[in-house]
């Protein structure tokens, strides 16, 4: 809530293990386009946060969803006497939703409180079929341009914003898996594979140096992430070990041909601040893959997903976004990156009720989730906390 | 559980932000007379204990629902081989229920406990169709008199007690809301002022004063309380507004006759402690309505409500308690102070999590809050803990 | 999850208050042998440990239900690419079944981890359709023989394991109440008495002595444990009461003869660390009642019964494995020791959210659970902590 004042705002970035809401000061997605019509009231919880989302004219915008007064929450009752106003249904305290400023309190209409309260004000801003919102303090806050993926704001390409799911566990499992390529051992069963009768490693090594020095750290005055160095690891399609006389063998189901070794090594992952993946080309040539991972609370975080295409024509545009909506949503989500989800609730599982990373026993190819924890840790505007106290 | 000694008891006002289970020592409503029959016994819990009701030749008694010996909770499988007992289930410790004492112990029937230990035992009094219990340590309790609004226990009139409803909200909540003439704004679209045709203000200002001085404060020798001053406020009965070039206009549902301003000036609503709120007339001349907010637990309480009238003979009192019952418990319960239920929800949801009051922003019409607070935390017998921690 | 190194272990027993999560270095049934089938996963959670148990070539095996690199729960999607191995659906660490090695990581075949690591594999031992596992330190383990009651493993002997259910209170709810011989009374209206036309006290009185002195600690090199003294007491098969001017009466069902007496204090009952029953002669003259309390969490057990009788021929030994199985099952579990159940979640309920004992207040009787208690105190290899920190 804010106060009249505003003090000195420090910008100081917090420890990854700290951040189980989330780094404070970033720009997420909240929505995706399509799930907030006109004068439609959406609540949402970000980083531990709620917030009412409304769309006047066109515009989305998003306010505290608690009431100055005595805290009740207004979506659970939402009363809006006019489209670009809502008043808490108890009292009759009515802000501008534009704002937050509070305008009118019909038992007090000449309170002091008038004009010089407001609610806290979430910046917005739509892109691509997606809504983003700025969690933080920074006023005004930085660029967009800063929180997303390189070439997501590019204006030659036709980005789609497809998938938002709900995801029961903390977002930096998400985070850490998402980057590190040897999770595609989830994936050898994906009937996306199957369908497009690709072959598909079930590990990566490293080759000539290891994870820890050859990723590609980005820290530039722009967005700040990590490049992966899938060019210089070797994919593999099969693996046999031996345990006690008993011999076993995984192995991709589609078997690899020469192509196979060249078109995995050309893909490149990227990983971004706040929490946002880019795989290039994915899920085929000539498109770019987009995640996030966008904190809700300690235990939940939500999924998206946006895919990317050059497009010239306005046709072009239309025909790729129902390409999206019809088969990759399908394809991509339902029969591959869904996976992922369940490999991390897997490991939400597996660590509940025990600190973030404390039972880890990293082995050489968690390089990828040392460097971003620590690229990370570094380059945040702040670590989310409830009420000021930081958990991890 | 009673000792055998009994320490000098210390009566001690505690704060009301303290007080998530209520005041101790003082009388609640329990239970509506037509929900306990004749032997039939009802656990409940009350400012966080654990109570068993029985009634026995008419009369209700109260104990604690926690065998001495182990702890088994009686009401999970409770066995009376008199009407005047109740037998533990597990070990067979078999206590008179109307004074909590240990009679007997079949495998120890020379034990040294029989006759020395008891339950506690909770005074009881049963009077206008509902059931009070003392939640207390004083011995003997003060008079119920000095615990329910002023004329609830007059001679003569007829008071019928009509609605036990559990509300899923920290019980001060209720109480802030119930005597505070603003929330009215609440209930502008409910059916019982359409059925009645009845204009209803959706406001209230103070006029000539401000809302923290015109109260009046009762704490003579009787019940201790506050009245208000809606004699000295003005009704409002449409309000308008504007935000940024929007005009919006809330209104009463019936529009205003000169009447009205008349017939609501003369409302007075006025709260008690341990908490209960008085509002005469209500819901029609000549008739008093009551309710009760009754601490459960920390995020519980049951809320009740009494309608009263004076009556003359039996004929006039059972046509009056046939009108409660089919009239105003449809009309005044569920058509009007339901709304407030859901009120309370929306605090509760809202703040959920935070401490109390920690979330406010108090205006100019909150003098009934604070001053109720002030009351509430200078004259109560105690604040109720669970082992001895207070909560907030 | 084990080090390298193996610090000089040390087996300290600690007090039954703090054994909220039961006593760590002991054997306990963990499954009956019908419910793991060949090549079979099983996940199971003891003392607050998950355990996943295989049977491999025939013999049960357990190791940690965690991935040793991120913590990903094996049995959310387990993997098995040969019979005697578990393999990490997320990064495909793969290990040995039978000890816990890790021994292969597709994506880095030549890790400085391969071998050296292990997750921890806990003995498992199967006998009389049993499996139990030890659950601790020491290495070798006790002989099982040490932590099961005398007889249990008597080659004369068929004993055969019948009943394995959860129940929702905490194990030593459970043992108190096992080998309290007061509890009796709840039995009083179970079915198993009536079908087999027994009368059964409904308490029972030591004569002679205290139930502090008369019961016999057996603390010598095997199993520790006490033989109750049933023998010095009077079986109590009804019992008069009068309250403020009432009779009561409770009596056993079937109303006793000499007989009764004389087969009742004939049956000896034995509690056994680290949580065992035994009962002798029961059901019926020539058979053996053993039950376990199986710590799982601070708020759940698992309650096993096995039967034994002596049997000479495979076929004696096969009519009696079905007697159990068709008969016992239903009248001893069913419609006898199930009751149990219910007590022991009365005394749940009552007591929840208190600390263990914080509610008591012994009699005569209790003498049995006092020196239970000190018993288990003494004679433990230590209290199971989550994370080291004892929970009461």
């Amino acid at each position: 809530m804010d106060g009249d004042r505003k003090p000195e705002l420090q910008i100081k970035p917090g420890r990854y293990e700290d951040a189980a809401l989330g780094f404070r000061n970033h720009w997420y997605p909240a929505l995706l386009s399509s799930e907030i019509g006109e004068e439609q009231l959406v609540p949402l919880t970000l980083l531990g946060e709620n917030l009412l989302f409304k769309r006047i004219d066109g515009q989305v915008y998003a306010i505290a969803d608690q009431c100055l007064h005595r805290g009740f929450k207004f979506s659970t009752k939402p009363e809006c006497f006019t489209k670009n106003t809502i008043t808490c249904w108890l009292h009759a305290f009515t802000y501008n939703f534009r704002n937050g400023e509070l305008v009118a309190i019909p038992s007090a209409p000449d309170s002091r409180l008038i004009g010089k309260r407001h609610l806290h004000s979430y910046p917005v801003q739509e892109i691509n079929g997606m809504v983003f919102a700025f969690v933080g303090d920074m006023d005004p806050p930085p660029p967009l341009a800063h929180d997303v993926p390189p070439g997501f704001l590019d204006p030659g390409w036709t980005v789609v914003g497809a998938v938002n799911v709900p995801s029961a566990c903390n977002w930096r499992l998400a985070a850490d898996s998402g980057f590190d390529p040897n999770h595609i051992f989830i994936h050898k069963d994906d009937h996306f594979l199957a369908a497009l009768d690709r072959p598909f490693p079930i590990a990566n090594r490293i080759v000539g140096g290891d994870t820890f020095h050859e990723i590609t750290e980005v820290t530039g005055p722009g967005p700040k992430g990590l490049v992966d160095a899938l060019g210089k690891s070797e994919p593999v399609f099969e693996f046999e070990f031996e345990c006690d006389g008993e011999r076993g063998r995984m192995a991709s189901k589609i078997p690899p041909n020469e192509m196979a070794y060249l078109a995995y090594g050309s893909i490149e992952g990227s990983i971004w601040l706040p929490g946002a993946l880019k795989v290039a080309p994915w899920p085929i040539l000539g498109m770019v893959h987009y995640e996030w991972y966008v904190p809700v609370d300690e235990k939940n975080h939500r999924y998206f997903i946006a895919w990317g295409k050059p497009c010239e024509t306005d046709a072009d545009k239309a025909a790729f976004a129902h390409e999206v909506h019809t088969k990759w949503k399908y394809l991509g989500y339902e029969q591959f990156n869904r996976t992922d989800l369940i490999a991390n609730l897997g490991v939400e599982t597996g660590t509940d009720g025990l600190p973030y990373r404390s039972v880890e026993n990293l082995f050489e190819g968690d390089g990828y989730t040392l460097v971003w924890r620590r690229l990370a840790s570094q380059h945040n505007r702040g670590v989310q906390t409830r009420r000021g106290i930081p958990t991890a």
